[in-house]
């Protein structure tokens, strides 16, 4: 299969049905996630009360729960949520930021992870392989270094969390453990943008309520996202000008500049 | 009278003014409606703790609440911040995101309708219907889509409310039930922004602080935003620039523009 | 000493570090902290559950307390984050947003400063002389009118609190109560952005994470971020193209520039 025109079309899909994907996220990326669901084409949605969670989730097309800014209240709520969004096979994101950074992170994500039963699990290099137990070096909620072969981490950790493992970085990898996609995408100056991770898990949570191929759909979110990266970096002059051509590079992406520029590899 | 002339010399008086808008809101454009504030030349402040509710309000001309992401503390908060500006005759602008999307939203604008002079009472077309009880289709939280009559919506509902209502859309509507204008300006590039909806709730908090006349004050804000948006429209590469423009161009806006470009009608 | 080259010696050391800023701030302009601190070189971090604060501060280079939009559990959240800086060694910023404006805010800002060691406060002028006890006249939360000489307030106040202290406005002072110094760099339009006080904080805590000299590293955040709105200033069309620019702007100052153009002056 031609990744490339395969990831187009999914995309296209995307838009064509305007899925409405909820958020419980963080509170300082939440407007650029809402803006980046609109400029792909779908329509955001934020709540984190748990007295209207469940009659959120139900209209919602996916659910994306991002731990960027953690506390009690707001895991009583992604729990509620997730709960509601399995009973209805409503596909669930879970972004693990800053994971390993503190344990009441890497111990939230991890239940999360055993509570619910997550779609796509999206991190940096840092946060999969902390979850997977790898030796991995993370500072803070930023840092991508880590050792180690990152595919293999990836896919190992597919199987063990029974998952679908999105790994962010230069390269990106998704794995379902039996079967891999190397996405090469991207434009470093995203590194220089808060946000761009939650950005990533609000498309790849508006692909996966395609309910098609979550593995597929979650590679064609990061083409996508890292194609429009490269676009809106010709024009920049910086990185709040980047995040500007960011948005609008996505928002005028077509679905024959992604057939001809997604580089999505089945490996 | 001259509606657009009567609109430019409302705004001028805003910004002699440069009243300071208090906001109870929501956690996803809270920046942009602080952005937008300043623009307009007013000051903004947000501020949701019980502890502060009463002295803040009381140096504030206006008090706009604004539902975008509830809960159970704001909900207080909003109470507690409504009643202190009912006493003190401050104008309080109520925004309803997302009623109709969840119960516990519709419950909570209806308790706070049913509990607080509200002054203005600022919807989208869905937002609005479900309020009044019309036969409104509302998809999550940034839906416009209603069926009917939206200008006899729109009156009803002011009756019904005893508020003013404003309805937004490609066209607007602001009614207290026996007096009534349509405001046309505006692009569509604005529903391609999340936010601006809730900007616009800022801006009629703005406005109505003056307690001239608060049917002409919120005509006035919303011709005003919306003639910001043509402007804005000109130069703009996609959503984001044309983000960025629409500040740019509301803190440019010159009396005269207003003046020459406003379009409202009385009906 | 030249102050000139010793800010632009400091900056670059600041940018070798990449320094962590851990924050506890307010969810207005808590994006911006994010991507200016990305843009000056170093790395932010959110977070305010006292459930991983004391392992969050352990790894930080800084500590960013803001007032912005207060409530209980952020105090309580502060006030560990601040103990447990202070025993690690781990220097405090305090930005006393709209101290003045209600008793609360004023209550919470002297109960931080006399129950932690704060390394910086730094607040406008109106902030600065309301924690000063002088007569100053503060309206909402972005009012700089204070009546009084400046710095002498500036420099009491260091003695009194036993903090370094900067006060912010179109001069800067930072001062500890023997030695102060003058920052003249900015532009007018810093005024008409939401956040550049909460993001002059960030540079500040950047900045001081050196722990090498705490006020000529303040003086420096300030004139580095000051140049940084001068060269922004010059390509912007209004208040929110000259944000794109500040960020900009503030990624792309080289050492040179800073060695040229920061006018620091030794009081």
């Amino acid at each position: 299969m031609n990744m490339a025109r395969e990831t187009a079309r999914l995309f296209d899909r995307m838009r064509e049905r305007r899925p409405l994907v909820h958020h419980i996220t963080n509170y300082v990326t939440v407007n650029d996630c809402a803006n980046i669901a609109i400029c792909a084409g779908a329509a955001p949605v934020m709540a984190d009360a748990t007295e209207e969670m469940d009659d959120m989730v139900a209209i919602a097309g996916a659910l994306v729960l991002n731990i960027g800014t953690l506390n009690e209240r707001l895991v009583s709520s992604m729990l509620q949520a997730g709960k509601r969004a399995n009973e209805m096979d409503i596909p669930v994101v879970l972004d693990p930021v800053g994971v390993g950074a503190t344990p009441y992170r890497t111990e939230t994500a991890k239940m999360l992870l055993d509570k619910l039963e997550v779609s796509v699990l999206k991190g940096n290099a840092g946060e999969v392989a902390t979850l997977a137990g790898s030796e991995a070096k993370v500072v803070g909620v930023d840092s991508r270094e880590v050792s180690g072969d990152l595919l293999t981490i990836c896919e190992e950790y597919a199987v063990l969390s029974g998952c679908n493992v999105a790994m962010t970085g230069p390269q990106d990898f998704v794995s379902d453990g039996t079967r891999s996609y190397m996405v090469e995408n991207g434009d470093d100056m995203m590194e220089m943008v808060s946000g761009t991770g939650c950005m990533a898990s609000t498309l790849v949570g508006a692909m996966v309520s395609g309910k098609e191929d979550a593995l597929a759909e979650t590679a064609a979110a990061l083409a996508a996202f890292g194609l429009a990266g490269e676009h809106g970096a010709r024009s920049a002059q910086g990185p709040m000008s980047f995040k500007t051509a960011l948005f609008d590079g996505l928002q005028a992406l077509k679905v024959t500049e992604l057939a001809a520029g997604a580089r999505v590899t089945r490996l």
